[in-house]
């Protein structure tokens, strides 16, 4: 049974109520009583697209607070576009949503869309919201924009090259180890630390558009440490050689990992970091500490590119404190 | 049981099969091998960016042909670019899979979309796939270009502008309709016709970029003429007399109106006509002759704008062949 109260109004009075106020700073975008909307980059710039869908019970949680699945949707683009080294300046969103969606979800979700368009300045435009017999399903299309030709790439990174990353890795893969209650011992807060981090991404949203000039390749961290280091590789053809002792941990994850050594592989494979993984020459070693103290956001270099070995294969190896190599049972994750 | 030659690969081969040569024809999409694509308006220009989700189940039947689904999700996309006068250039596309899904059904879907991209030049820039235990769901984003300034939009129908509509209109309606086996009598060409025109839209992309400068306002048809001519009104703050005599039929839409009258309806708000509906003024009557010789569809004038009436509320009028208001039970419908 659906109270009336709870139940979603229809498409139009939907767009009306919830979403038509999150494109109110955004003219072009018509109050999004229209079929499209209008962008252009500033002038000697290019535009920057990209997507990402989320599906509920695949994502997230189906009872995760609606603010936060928001607030992460928007995230996980804005931190592909920060790891292009592009400003983020708006995003499209397609609402895919079930009969049992209630008025009080929606109206939490375009409450956590809301903040964080103010936090990063970006707006929706538009979109699309449909019913569906599935989960709820949302799509994400955030458009930011480089200077022309300057985007950052996968693909750029040359031997001799430093690899280094921003903030601490792990935290997000610890924390949902900490949600589903699989750590043990741990204190409250360090747990509530790392299942905040899992639950609301930050991105690198100052730093990467500085990275424009200083990084090589570049690419923010989904799908873990070593995967999207390899992405790196097998685009610009060349190997990276990681010292996992270099890898920023929180202190929080640190205390987990040192009571459980094998919680390591959780910084380096677990994914969700939304952190920048990036390539840069040496000599910009100045620049980039300049750039971490500015931002306040840690930028650690963690090991460095080299040639292909004797495979003549991009490969990425792990060393540990000893400058040993370590070997990896996964090398991080698909969805499929 | 999931036979192993038909099983769908996982995330980054099946990106390599099926839709990195998608994207071949656009450098910048970078092989797909990257995590954003860029583009830029010509100079001048801007861009136009509009997004349409489909779920099916609801807006497609789970054993349509894979093909099909593929190219009226992208159609149904470049028709809203064309209802607001800009020209394709590309499109992302998020694919969220059941576990089902096999490759025979993701071949056929992007051999379509291979068809489309070279009927329509555009081509697949980037996007995401994903898996669901839900429906098979797409969304697609897709973005086309305007001189700066000039989109077409809904609002702008002017007191004494003329309203005009291409093609034929109810085709679609009442080639579901022959799809469900709810026209008796119908000729077998006449019930192809209907039904290849529900299942395969034909964006006017020819017509729509070359109406900047003689419409005054545009939409096209998704939720029907009546519903649609109400969301020119509703913006433009103007009312609508629409000649349902004037209303433009197929041979074959005419015919199955004229043996049952009451279809009539499913030309003035069954949707999925995908065709333009515009307002001009009277004196760009000359131009629009020469468009439609040039573009080789016809272009219909089927009513005027008037002012606000007593109530001072935008509002739709049909008259039947006498000039007498008619009543119609629905205006078209929305998706919840």
């Amino acid at each position: 049974m659906i109270n009336r109260d709870t139940r979603l109004p229809g498409e139009f009075e939907l767009i009306a109520e919830f979403l038509a106020p999150l494109a109110a700073g955004y003219p072009d975008a018509f109050g999004l009583l229209d079929d499209a909307a209008v962008i252009a980059p500033s002038p000697g710039h290019e535009l920057v697209a990209k997507t990402d869908a989320l599906v509920s019970g695949v994502h997230f949680l189906p009872d995760d607070p609606a603010d936060l699945v928001a607030r992460k949707a928007l995230r996980v683009n804005l931190s592909d576009l920060a790891g292009k080294g592009a400003v983020a300046r708006a995003y499209m969103l397609d609402l895919i949503l079930p009969h049992t969606t209630t008025r009080q979800w929606m109206a939490a979700f375009a409450a956590g869309l809301a903040a964080d368009q103010a936090e990063f300045a970006v707006h929706l435009i538009g979109g699309d919201t449909n019913a569906t017999p599935g989960p709820l399903t949302l799509a994400i299309m955030a458009l930011g924009e480089v200077k022309a030709g300057a985007m950052l790439r996968r693909k750029g990174a040359s031997v001799g090259d430093r690899v280094l990353v921003t903030g601490t890795l792990g935290d997000a893969a610890l924390g949902l180890k900490a949600l589903r209650e699989e750590l043990s011992g741990i204190a409250g807060t360090a747990a509530g630390f790392l299942a905040d981090r899992y639950r609301l991404p930050r991105p690198r949203v100052s730093v990467g558009p500085r990275l424009v000039g200083l990084a090589s390749a570049s690419i923010d961290i989904s799908d873990g440490l070593i995967a999207d280091m390899r992405h790196i590789c097998d685009v610009s053809v060349v190997s990276a050689v990681i010292e996992t002792a270099r890898v920023p941990l929180s202190p929080a994850a640190r205390t987990v990992i040192l009571s459980a050594p094998s919680l390591l592989t959780a910084a380096l494979t677990g994914g969700d970091d939304y952190e920048i993984l990036f390539t840069a020459p040496p000599d910009a070693a100045g620049a980039l500490a300049r750039l971490a103290q500015d931002c306040a956001i840690p930028i650690t270099e963690i090991g460095r590119i080299e040639a292909l070995g004797h495979g003549g294969r991009p490969d990425v190896t792990l060393l540990n404190d000893k400058g040993q190599p370590l070997m990896l049972a996964r090398g991080g994750w698909t969805h499929f």
